[in-house]
């Protein structure tokens, strides 16, 4: 497949890298063709350019570049992507960290508003009866992802998701029911509309 | 501890048996007392009764019921919650699937929407450069999910997350961006605030 990487950050260096040795021809495009050039030279197999002659090139166009450059990239393009493919890998952070677009409260936030003097957690709602039932999949504990701005309550979540079998994940303070909610509905896409099993969950893994 | 349940449905009898099995006092609560009451009979060592007295009865108070109920329950409440601790496992659905509370736009319906000729899809938000540099974790691989209304673009992303080593995971159409920007969020909560580790990444797992 012919590659346009867009951006030339670490993740499009990595995928343009990883792509060309998968043996398709990637091509960098940068707003300054010097700079995807640049990137090419380092990277064998592939070439570099503007991002109107990467668009130009491609059948399919790796989108890795931040959300506030989407605008300038958009006007630059203009209909250069008509018809192909846009692999559009953007998170749209604002400098905080929260989500630019959309993810402005959560029912977790209204109930801790609601309830100010409990110890409100956000917990196990991307969690389905049948991971409550058996919590290990391939030996593996599923996680249980829990926030709250309130010590007590994540100590004692944790005890009651062990109890449970799960493993349990801080996930930070309570406004990040705004991205815990998405993953519960995240879950339901998956297990009612799209794969049509319910016996799905989330394990966060890593190496230390 | 002694454990309120709020809710007499499947996940709430679920984690008010294992948690009475592993030793909780627990007390079911529902509007209907009787309701509670029937559950309590079914599981050996709780007990039921309205939501003001399981909530007078606690320590932590489970708050598994639909959204739509919250204003309600709140009501009967009141206080009863004060000082305690409340676990949260609401997803706030709309009867469309969608999230009743915030998540009303994404990014990549925004770039969908601009390039509407191009067949865009999201992906590859939510997986840091080391998981691309090895996507297999204990001998798994890193799930990839992707979402698009173009089946050109489907068949495409699948091949080239193939090409990376990771698992490709259809997340359904493009409007589900709203579901993996948070996911990428929440990977930068994780990897940055939270547990100081980029080399983590999410596993869908299942049983057949």
């Amino acid at each position: 497949m012919k590659i346009a990487i867009i951006g030339t950050g670490s993740i499009g260096k990595m995928l343009g890298r990883k792509w060309a040795e998968a043996g398709h021809e990637v091509m960098f495009g940068s707003r300054e063709a010097v700079r995807a050039q640049a990137v090419a030279a380092e990277i064998a197999g592939t070439m570099g350019g503007g991002v109107v002659e990467a668009a130009a090139f491609c059948e399919a166009a790796l989108l890795a570049i931040p959300w506030y450059a989407f605008t300038d990239i958009e006007r630059a393009i203009g209909e250069g992507l008509d018809g192909k493919i846009v692999i559009d890998c953007i998170n749209p952070l604002k400098s905080s960290g929260s989500l630019a677009i959309g993810h402005k409260w959560s029912a977790g936030e209204e109930i801790a508003r609601t309830w100010h003097r409990a110890k409100v957690v956000k917990a196990f709602n991307h969690i389905h009866v049948k991971t409550f039932e058996n919590p290990v999949y391939d030996g593996k504990k599923a996680t249980a992802f829990y926030c709250s701005n309130d010590d007590d309550a994540k100590t004692a979540i944790v005890q009651l998701a062990a109890d449970l079998g799960l493993a349990p994940v801080d996930a930070g303070p309570i406004k990040n029911a705004r991205l815990l909610e998405p993953l519960g509905a995240l879950w339901m896409q998956l297990a009612f509309k799209l794969h049509h099993n319910t016996d799905l969950a989330f394990l966060l893994v890593d190496r230390e």
